[in-house]
């Protein structure tokens, strides 16, 4: 049969794992696919980078966009960015004709509507399993697999490196810059981490999840985001005495008047399936109505586990197979603004103040005026006049009512500095 | 377009809810499915009784053979059983070029490579997610999903009545028979528990998850198959001891040689994933070489799960997505025989003895003799001459020389009844 005729734009790590797949897999590659898959053309900035497989022979494209004119029949685009090269390059990939693979995170969670009419039109598959999750199949579960009974929620650990970062603070107690800044030195974090610990990079991905499960065009502006920096040891050790784990969650789910989709670190329940999940793994809960939770696991990032998804898709393509890149058609992707009220929420508070008579009972009476009641409440250790820390668990409440009282709370002068606050999530 | 037309036979439960479905979900089917899914047939033994959704419009046929004469273009396959109406019936629609799902694990662990090849013949697809793990979509997964660098080993809980039993013994302290009794009064074991307990319904699941995996024909004699009967709540209590639980597993790994498959009760380490599977879920932990391992878990059987399963099957083909039953083409399915050695792992050993002078000395010499050196050993309370418990954990060693071993020893005068012998795996 004819092979199916592979372009490869990018080849780091994920895309040298991609060419090295497709170079040395071939024949179990075409039993899968019925047909061989040919690698014919590469480009990335570095000809002469010494690379696990030969790749000498191969049609090399200095301009990545130039892959758009050859005659692949795919072009898997690795470049990453969410304008650029790299959106020129799918858009062109797209307008020619050619199916698109793609890893490219940023650039569907802001262009994806548009690339998946753009993909229809054209006839082509745009795939992205590599997307979210990295190995974890999840993008082709929630596209064809979870359909009969519709998802409720989708809550998930999408970045291994925040994750990595708060595993490290609970097993060696120390702060978040120390442990970042260690991550850095191993690698397990980018020069730059805006986009892992500030939510941005999940918030990508779940916007993706969030199309695939709810038929919502992705909408980087609809997801209320929020990151790992504010996270202390302190709320760690706490989050362990009342039998949590903090963990950076990306969560979607379907609410009277919309779909509320947040990124946020969250308190956790030990022993639920997200809560166990450690280091650098991704993993997903969907709730499928009545079919119940599914949970997925596994490696979310590097080499492996990424150029896994992309030969999965380009299999896919292979075998003809053909689905809308979101599992609908593109203008039957619904806009979906977030639920116009606050959403309701448990909460993990957790105040520095001065230890003298009469601070539980005001912190207590702002919290009641605003209709937030306590749970549980731990105060540890006595030292009149010095700081000390309160702890309490709220029962469900409005999550402004919270914001309301805290703001209140935080002008007192037995207040020391910002109260934190934690939702509680289902793991 | 033109609409994909379903005949269902056997409205059980799974049909019941696989006709709610399609009858009451017919808009998003669609939209994912880019056209109709039209139920227009069904067969089953009692055309009065009540149904949750009204199918009195529907075409009835009363021979369930017949729908393979009808004008459906898929014919779903709810009856089950491995010879008889559901083999004629897949037999001869797929001879009449209609597709077929099917839930139906005994056929396909049969009689799968030979329908599969039936199902290439003609050009149309059997699909069959709802025969292993229930609504977890493991099928989809290890056939499209996990393929870029193979697998090495797929290890499953996949029998939710085990599973149940075995989590309530442990639960309660009660006896393998005692909950047994009790779950089928709650209808969670069918009145003969013979092939959920005794391990065959897991081997029929793990022959086909194998046959994904690497690409072997299914063959139910090929797998080594144990149930849980023997468990005791002595043997749980031990586990507990240890930090581990016991779980029915099914497992099939690339050893040299071939493919180890087996259906064994095992003692897993609490805190992986497998071990943590409660009560009636399923879960599949499957490796995947250095994209590493994949863990799934979710409802493995009932209503909701199953149909969400079957309808997953139904939307593909509706897309036109085909793909080789087994994930490669029937002619290429390999027979692997088991391999030749017997193979290695660790074992838990219980044995009763009469605590007199000399006993351990003499269990221990005899296993030192086959090459068996123990990792841990609890000898529980003193009773000058009476029965008492001594456990062991093996290190790895060779399965064979710990049979041998326990014959011998086994046969001595201090020791009382047969000797258990429970292998530890990763879970």
């Amino acid at each position: 049969m004819k092979p199916l005729r592979i372009a490869v734009a990018g080849l780091g790590t994920v895309g040298g794992g991609v060419a090295d797949v497709l170079l040395t897999r071939g024949r179990e590659l075409a039993e899968r696919a019925g047909r061989p898959l040919e690698l014919v053309g590469v480009s990335a900035r570095d000809r002469k980078k010494k690379r696990a497989t030969d790749i000498s022979h191969l049609e090399w494209a200095t301009d990545p966009a130039s892959l758009a004119k050859s005659d692949a029949d795919v072009i898997v685009e690795l470049i990453g960015g969410e304008e650029g090269v790299a959106r020129t390059l799918v858009e062109t990939s797209l307008a020619a004709k050619k199916h698109v693979v793609t890893a490219n995170k940023a650039l569907l969670a802001v262009h994806g509507a548009q690339l998946a009419a753009l993909a229809e039109q054209n006839n082509v598959s745009l795939k992205f399993e590599a997307a979210a999750a990295g190995g974890i199949p999840i993008v082709k579960a929630l596209r064809e697999s979870l359909i009969a009974y519709g998802i409720d929620a989708v809550r998930g650990i999408l970045n291994g490196t925040c994750n990595y970062i708060l595993t490290q603070m609970e097993a060696t107690g120390r702060t978040f810059e120390d442990v970042l800044k260690e991550a850095q030195k191993l690698g397990f974090a980018e020069a730059d981490p805006t986009l892992d610990i500030g939510g941005g990079d999940t918030a990508h991905k779940l916007a993706l999840l969030s199309a695939l499960a709810f038929g919502i065009a992705p909408n980087l502006s609809n997801i209320n985001t929020g990151g790992i920096g504010h996270i202390t040891p302190e709320d760690i050790g706490f989050a362990h005495e009342f039998g949590y784990r903090i963990k950076l969650l990306g969560i979607a789910r379907r609410v009277p008047g919309g779909i509320d989709q947040r990124v946020t670190a969250a308190m956790v329940r030990r022993g639920t399936p997200l809560a166990d999940v450690e280091g650098p793994f991704n993993a997903v809960v969907a709730d499928a109505g009545p079919a119940g939770p599914f949970f997925f696991e596994g490696r979310g990032a590097g080499e492996a586990p990424t150029a896994s998804a992309v030969v999965a898709d380009l299999v896919d393509i292979a075998r003809g197979a053909f689905a809308p890149a979101f599992g609908r058609a593109a203008n039957m992707l619904t806009k979906a603004p977030p639920p116009p009220d606050s959403r309701r929420s448990a909460f993990y508070l957790r105040f520095r103040v001065l230890d003298v008579p009469g601070v539980l009972a005001e912190i207590a009476g702002h919290l009641a005026k605003s209709d937030v009641s306590i749970e549980s409440m731990i105060q540890r250790g006595r030292a009149p006049g010095e700081p000390v820390a309160i702890v309490m668990i709220t029962h469900e409440c409005s999550e402004s009512a919270v914001s309301r009282a805290l703001k209140v709370i935080a002008a007192s002068d037995k207040v020391l500095g910002a109260p934190s606050m934690i939702p509680m999530e289902a793991g």
